[in-house]
């Protein structure tokens, strides 16, 4: 039986969504025995308080019995999250960003940061809307524009020099990228330009693959854009206790921006800074107007988060504040070792200010600078026993300037695993 | 600030998807401190052995150490899910419908069936698309066409004589009711003249909420229409162990329908048949040539199932034949004992064949006679203290026939719960 009708088995059809490389990455690394720097996954485990946490909600639904016959936290919760649980992330707001004015009604409980992001995207979005995505960015993003239709418009990042520090520097790019005063910026008429007929801009910020953490001053004039264009913002938090130095700071823009709650949608979820990515459980903070909107979208894609791992959450607010210092301190060291190590090899690398990526310029590295950024990854693979990501995989405008040029590490993974890897690198590629 | 341009917030929007009626229901129930009997989820616990695997998990990786410093369990597993989970339930199948020709290739692990059907829809169908529905139905159906902008087609089941024994039966309406003869049926014209122009139909079998168990020869006729007008056939089977009586059975369609197995999904869960609702862990049979397609977007959505709840999933898929048979007969009870006190106090009740609902005309009950559905509800709720949901909600055409003459009762409770129900019922209508 043939089928004529249906494109959705053909591969040029631009409405398939397709896996993510990124997880193909894992897949291969499991193959070829490589140590995984690919997806941005711990393995290491949660805090033991979550662990048993989750443990007591399933065998005594979080009673003192073990033969408690009352079995609320095996069944359903609330769609939108468990109350308890809702005015724990109000609390956790006002505890690390004296965010007061938020109520458990402006917080869904979602699948992870994954679903609070679809589920955003289609409360905005309608099809043909434009989503502007800064580039490089987390494949999700333009998948999930695609999976309700919506048009996914890049704005570029790219190396430049910090202003306030330029006066004996060149600005040769490859130069540039080695240097501590080297940032990722973009173009301010750009972002305007893309914003002007937007619907949605996505912000990621600590951002995954360059580690840019948005300052204030970006943010202000983001906010100004936003407004001026009425358009929604939707961030995705996730890296939100991963900031390095001094003066790197995460903002949550409804906080310090109260002029856009409104129009914003903050997405997050525990996976990253519990090292719990297998639970599946994230939130998003919305405006009271798209309270009903957001829940009905959440409640109809996929009900709830599990409601276990929401009693456990529970455990994860409550941690000690030295639990998310340390967290800090503990991956800023991965990144910091591992940027060594490819700078050593000859990578040009731009050191992150948060999250736990190095997104590096191979093209100094002599093996590897003829290759495209796929073969690249395929090399380190299978020559040296790294899984990386090809940094291809991270831009829509594909310009020039970026292609074939970059490479995702992930730092995030064991000591054990980074030594690992820094001597396999060091070993096959010196 | 107002917003000009999104429709997002507006109720006359067709595109707005609202939270779930059934949904609504169990959170009146709460605040009026009524027996729920609206949304059909167990309030027992899932099997003991479930329970400890998904501590084990959890606690020690799934090994014998609590020590164990391995971590997967708690992380990441495939987006498609764990590779001995898919083979588990590539086995089940073998198991209790003899269907050998299934890899675990043909399988992906979802976030219950609810995300499973959602992904089936997105992999399928395009905006405008058509999806024939059988009414009355599960609410979610058509808010997930919605989600993705496919429109749904409404086809009717009614209550009519079984025809193998009609003889010395008239067929008014309201006699039939209580007849253990009559059935559930649909017009073959009405559905066909639906299917020559759609995408797409949904099959729910055992039904929710008639209890309908379709037949072999409804299936057969069914299945010869997918294939003269190219329909893509998703069937949500999460009642598929509860066939009550000798002549009835579970039919799983490409087994049995091996001529339309490049055009069915199976989706399914274990959220009802292990009395784990919170669990959120389910499945979808693809076919090979969408197998990509659809893990791309189950991916996209929502990335994996709770690994820890895939874990313990694997124990649920071992537990022993007499489970499922003792389910059954759990059920059955249940059903018949709440049927029986609704027939007592004057509803019209046909038996259902299979799944733990009852779909019951109110219009023979005094109280409730001149009430719409709604007010039926809301009265039993708030003047008899049992929760149930108004059958207006089940039904999309709209038609005189259907409009303010139905409730859902789900007999799925305890059987504390259910004979509480039972005495209110009849202390407050009789």
């Amino acid at each position: 039986m043939t089928n004529n009708r249906s494109s959705s088995n053909n591969d040029d059809d631009p409405n398939v969504v397709k896996e993510s490389v990124i997880r193909m990455m894992t897949r291969l690394a499991i193959e070829y025995k490589a140590v995984n720097l690919s997806q941005g996954f711990p393995n290491e485990s949660p805090p033991w308080p979550l662990k048993v946490s989750l443990a007591h909600s399933v065998l005594s639904d979080g009673g003192d019995n073990i033969n408690n016959n009352n079995d609320q936290l095996n069944q359903y919760s609330p769609p939108c999250g468990r109350t308890d649980l809702r005015s724990s992330i109000a609390n956790y707001y006002r505890r690390f960003y004296e965010y007061d004015n938020i109520s458990p009604e402006d917080i869904t409980v979602t699948l992870g940061a994954t679903e609070a992001l679809a589920s955003a995207l289609r409360t905005i979005g309608r099809p043909g809307d434009k989503c502007v995505i800064f580039e490089p960015f987390h494949e999700l993003y333009p998948s999930q524009c695609k999976l309700f239709y919506l048009k996914p418009v890049y704005v570029t990042l790219r190396p430049s020099m910090n202003n306030s520090d330029n006066n004996n520097i060149n600005d040769n790019d490859n130069d540039n990228e080695n240097h501590s005063n080297t940032i990722w910026t973009y173009d301010e008429n750009e972002l305007e330009t893309a914003l002007s007929d937007a619907k949605i801009l996505i912000l990621n910020t600590p951002h995954n693959p360059t580690g840019k953490v948005f300052t204030k001053m970006e943010l202000t004039h983001i906010v100004a854009l936003c407004r001026k264009y009425d358009v929604y913002l939707i961030t995705d938090d996730i890296y939100e206790h991963m900031c390095y130095g001094n003066d790197t700071r995460h903002i949550v823009i409804p906080k310090e921006f109260p002029e856009l709650t409104d129009k914003t949608l903050v997405c997050n979820s525990i996976g990253k800074s519990a090292a719990a990515t297998g639970w599946r459980v994230g939130w998003c903070l919305h405006p009271p107007h798209l309270r009903d909107a957001y829940r009905g979208i959440h409640d109809q894609l996929c009900v709830m988060a599990p409601h276990p791992q929401q009693f456990a959450c529970l455990s994860y607010l409550s941690l000690p504040d030295e639990y998310f210092i340390n967290l800090a301190k503990k991956y800023e060291k991965r990144v910091q070792k591992l940027k060594n190590a490819l700078v050593s090899v000859g990578f040009k690398v731009i050191f992150p200010q948060g999250a736990y990526y190095l997104f590096v310029n191979y093209k100094s590295v002599s093996q590897l600078v003829d290759m495209t950024s796929v073969e690249a990854a395929m090399y380190l693979l299978k020559n040296v026993g790294v899984a990386c990501v090809p940094g291809d995989n991270f831009f829509g405008n594909n310009l020039e300037e970026t292609t074939n040029k970059y490479l995702r590490f992930a730092a995030c993974r064991s000591d054990k695993d980074i030594d690992n890897a820094i001597q396999l690198l060091e070993e096959k590629l010196l």
